[in-house]
């Protein structure tokens, strides 16, 4: 039976700051990402949020990015693989903590926005992103943009990997995402995204803006919560990949 | 034989900041409580000083903070036991994760600063630091001030604990440290602070400001390395101790 | 004709985080206080408040706070009085050049949270806020709480001030708030709210907790804006107040 | 009379950190820049550093840098234009203030770190940074690169401006610093390095790596005393352009 995993980023509020839908989004999803508190979240925000995963039967994953919290992580900035290397460290264990004083265990590792970008495309971050969670736990899954370097080089490393595709974006000939800031980069109508997240999840392929179809792994999907049209997406997702008969699971 | 462990503050540096002479204290001390990057530290130099500390052998603590790098500290905060809790669980994992990385183990927590005082005489938060100390890891040793809020807690958790005893701090009726503000707080004379260091460690007793003569438990002594007088003074503990035949050891 | 001042805080969101309804509350308010940075908003923020607020011909306020974005500045430091003269200036400063760049004219100070608390029972704390203000402008009001050391203190330094009254709060009998740990510090009755600031306002007094009646100077009421009962509570208060005949105006 | 102005850069020390030279730095120059917070410095170093200056004689200037303390400003970020501005004119109004209230006159600022380097190659990012200045005062210079976009944009706006040469740092063709990574990028023999700085300031010219001679505007020269041997070469240079008849003074 076909199957794939739901991820979404969580627990991204902030002392007196509230962002998502975390409640409703975790009941459509099988996977999430939580902020570790440098880009979103804070210690308080990760306890509750661990909590509330584990209430739920999600996954859970780390979700560390860059410290930058005015830019929510977004901003891309000028640092070295070692910079990577500690930074994710510090992150990943940081939340470790919250799910073992909980009972749980922890899945996975995603790399949040600027972070998660540039060690798509750049070799010795990716590598400095694997080898962090290498480092932490062996044992964790690391989601990384399908095909791109950061799955490349967490397998080279030994760890168990995850490719993650989008329903919104559009993808380019070599396989990458279409940058934002170009036309076309965004697919806007909902009919047309859920029709790329099939043809991926079922398929294995993807039509470029170029037009060329490609073939692409789907391990996980990423879907949003953070308004009621993206968690009305997220549950119109879940439900026409399971009437497609695809299983809607985590990896562990 | 007698014994008792020596314990310095290290990783106390920032960015492009450094703070404490880290090499050459490590060679006098048994256990070293390396800052988790809320009063102190980063991520850099967390895994600068984790391995710097398996490198010399010497047991590795977390050290923990209230979230106030341009104060150190070292202010007061009305913080709520749960915020105590989320706030150590955040940093002792963060901390673990570089220790973890590097092949090594953790093997106590000590409070830093303010949050170190405030648990002291506060009941309540002595309790939640414990719990955050007890649910990342049971085995993880607490290091609190000798007789205080923070060593019954932990016991009563079932943390194994080590009292924590000062050299250079006067001692009241109850136990207590005098006051910093308060007049005969410091003791300046280095005999003087010495005498009171080999009569904690040998007799278990100390005298204190008013005259009594109190016991108390000296299982770990702190030290300090941070200007070139901390450290001799380092050096001079340790060789008197060696000399009246005290062994310097850490825990595990 | 008797004439009061509505203030509110406003400026409170940060990075990618909204709060406060600051649009709406705008209308209803004569003068407002906007964030600096240290325990809510930011400089994206910071400028586009000060935008919206001459856009209605608000007064613009200073509302400088701890350095505590995690606990909103509503957790006590213990800050020395020179920590919050060069705190507070600071922040004042980078509101003022905001000000200054879009071409208006600052009106008051008012510290935020724990700093406004600490303040007004603080002798010390109290000169040091002043101080900040009076060396930054000597024109600035300052806003702190009726009959407090804050007004108090600016007073004597030589400063206009505005004595700020609160409508949900109860009063003690030595004028101080009722602190919101204890019982009956709050009023949930709109209409006993309303009818104490009418008192206070037209009358100059107010009964206590304990029903004794107390003079006080309510130059400037403190309203909320950041939620929808908090928004039509504070249009009743400025319905009914012009209703009896009172001015809604700002102090320049 | 020949005349020229030294800056160098002060009050970068933070909270428990120290870091710089200040006094002895001070005695050598006609000009600082003071951080103001985002990359170095807080408060109370702000305030102790502008007393500093102001007991020198020496001209200040505001040191606005990226939101970066772990990275001292250094690493560039991905910023808007709009982030820029008001991250500058939120810096320059928080140094403006503690010069106010000591009775000073803030005489220029000079963007810091990877914010100067990123202005200086961006047309837009240089347009904001000028904007910022000139918004919260357009009595004040602008340090910019010599021939940069930064000078470029500040004059158009209808700043003052003086352009900055560097002792240590050899040029490209087209007036630019050659990169750090690459090689001979930088001065190292001092009697080079003193040679280079009389030509640009004497002759108006400077030979580049490539062996062209470009003419060079040298209105101030950026000197370091972050270290013995960096404060020894400031007071070197003050010494040979004294003795070459130069006079070392500020703008105003």
């Amino acid at each position: 039976m076909t199957k794939v995993d739901l991820n979404s980023d969580l627990g991204e509020s902030f002392g007196a700051y509230t962002l998502g839908m975390d409640e409703q989004v975790l009941e459509a999803i099988s996977s999430c990402n939580i902020a570790c508190g440098f880009h979103a979240g804070d210690p308080a925000v990760m306890e509750r949020t661990v909590r509330l995963a584990l209430k739920n039967n999600t996954a859970i994953g780390a979700h560390p990015g860059l410290p930058d919290l005015t830019g929510f992580g977004r901003r891309n900035m000028a640092v070295t693989p070692k910079e990577v290397y500690t930074m994710m460290v510090y992150q990943i264990g940081a939340l470790a903590a919250f799910v073992r004083a909980e009972g749980g265990r922890m899945q996975h590792v995603k790399p949040h926005g600027a972070l998660y970008n540039m060690a798509a495309v750049d070799e010795k971050l990716a590598e400095a992103a694997a080898e962090a969670v290498y480092k932490v736990d062996p044992e964790l899954i690391f989601f990384g943009l399908a095909g791109s370097w950061m799955i490349k080089k967490a397998e080279r490393i030994g760890l168990k990997t995850a490719q993650e595709v989008f329903a919104d974006r559009t993808y380019q000939k070599d396989g990458t995402l279409t940058p934002r800031r170009q036309p076309g980069a965004m697919i806007a109508n909902e009919d047309a995204a859920l029709a790329q997240v099939l043809g991926m999840v079922k398929d294995g392929t993807v039509k470029t803006l170029e037009g060329d179809v490609i073939s692409i792994t789907a391990d996980t999907i990423c879907v949003h919560g953070d308004g009621e049209k993206a968690l009305l997406f997220t549950r119109r997702i879940r439900e026409e990949l399971t009437a497609e008969g695809v299983a809607i699971t985590a990896f562990v």
